[in-house]
């Protein structure tokens, strides 16, 4: 029996329509699911996503070993330990994160919302094992790319197109034949993968970030389009992301 | 001054953001608008568009002279002259026309309410002389796909992507880099275009409507891609659709 996927280009498409998926990976490359992949593969144990700053904070001082990181709009947080690098997450460590991005952990709320199956983070720097463990399991595949403030966003569009990739190698069953925007990802994607780095700096997301003068955007694009640094995967269990035993 | 152009590739996504547009092109190639040039193209008198059967209905209760044209979900609408075929369309002569379609007439609608600037009815079959009519003013252009259902399309996507690759051809003022929408949709119809109809007989709508058995969807495919087979240009002007002296 074939399995289907789909790509959802932003969460203001999500509808009813998307609750009858087994699993669905939720992208946010620049930066936030990029960040939980660095913060993981480099040993955090746990990240709480929230809808808010002020949920973040209030973690906080329930809690005051907890890391709590994230961006609005793009800005740094006042009062945050940590920003929506993946460079900074990367070097964490053994730490237990709450965390609130504009567009990324919004995202993941809104398709727990939906009340659909497993929901797995997905980044180019866990590519493949997220790959191989989709593969290892049944039934139809959502990609759902945060965007930018409900937008439209290529470097999740791309990010879909390679896992697309990757899984139609992996096992014939699956069938991107119902949606149209997974053919256009997967299109996408093979026409700029040799190039992936030089495509998305006339990104508008790179510009908005280069425009906010973070100081690692250059070195945080590199990292975050490395492909498979980390052999891990990453679900939501109950209201924590965390390493899936695979 | 540069002159941007942004991709809105669904009405769901449309917000406040977009009413400061000097020009919206409204585009569904499958079928909407493609029906509409073909309409005007073959000397129908103008079009209404409108976003449900029962107005169309309504319409011709009052005057009995109009043709009303649409469909519903891919089918034929009881009681309606024709359904949303631009070979149909193309051969009805000097008419008035309402129309009520799934997805372009409430595209169109939508764009409406938003009161935002001048409305162009846009589709391959007359794409040059609405790029020249585009360049001939001054401003920024929205693009917008009708999509299916609220969600993305790929041949309103490409029909995007054609217009661009035709403007920026025009006039180097024109640009589309706050928009990524914008450049995938280039980027897509640059990759495919010398195979487009190839291409779209993968996209899902086409699927979509051959498992509705329309009789003429082949006919329908190819006659909706040819470029410039109309040297008009449709804008709404009050309520109607109507060809602009240009």
């Amino acid at each position: 029996m074939n399995r289907f996927i789909e790509v959802c280009i932003s969460p203001s498409l999500l509808s009813e329509s998307h609750n009858n998926f087994q699993c669905t990976v939720v992208t946010d490359i620049f930066r936030a699911t990029s960040s939980m992949v660095a913060s993981m593969g480099n040993g955090a144990n746990w990240i709480i996503p929230v809808s808010s700053p002020e949920q973040a904070l209030s973690y906080r001082t329930a809690d005051s070993s907890l890391v709590i990181a994230g961006e609005q709009g793009g800005d740094n947080l006042a009062g945050f330990d940590l920003g929506n690098s993946p460079l900074e997450h990367a070097m964490q460590g053994g730490k237990s994160i709450v965390m609130s991005t504009t567009n990324g952990t919004k995202a993941i709320r809104a398709i727990q919302n939906l009340g659909t199956g497993e929901i797995l983070i997905g980044a180019f720097l866990n590519l493949s094992k997220t790959a191989d463990y989709i593969t290892s399991k049944e039934g139809n595949l959502l990609i759902l790319c945060a965007g930018w403030k409900g937008n439209f966003s290529l470097e999740d569009t791309l990010y879909a197109g390679a896992l697309i990739e990757k899984l139609l190698q992996k096992n014939k069953l699956f069938s991107i034949e119902k949606c149209d925007s997974a053919l256009a990802a997967l299109t996408l994607y093979r026409q700029v993968s040799s190039n992936l780095a030089d495509y998305l700096r006339s990104a508008s997301h790179y510009k908005r970030l280069i425009r906010k003068k973070h100081k690692s955007v250059e070195q945080d694009l590199a990292y975050s389009l490395q492909i498979d640094k980390f052999n891990i995967v990453l679900a939501c269990q109950g209201d924590k992301i965390q390493i899936l035993n695979f």
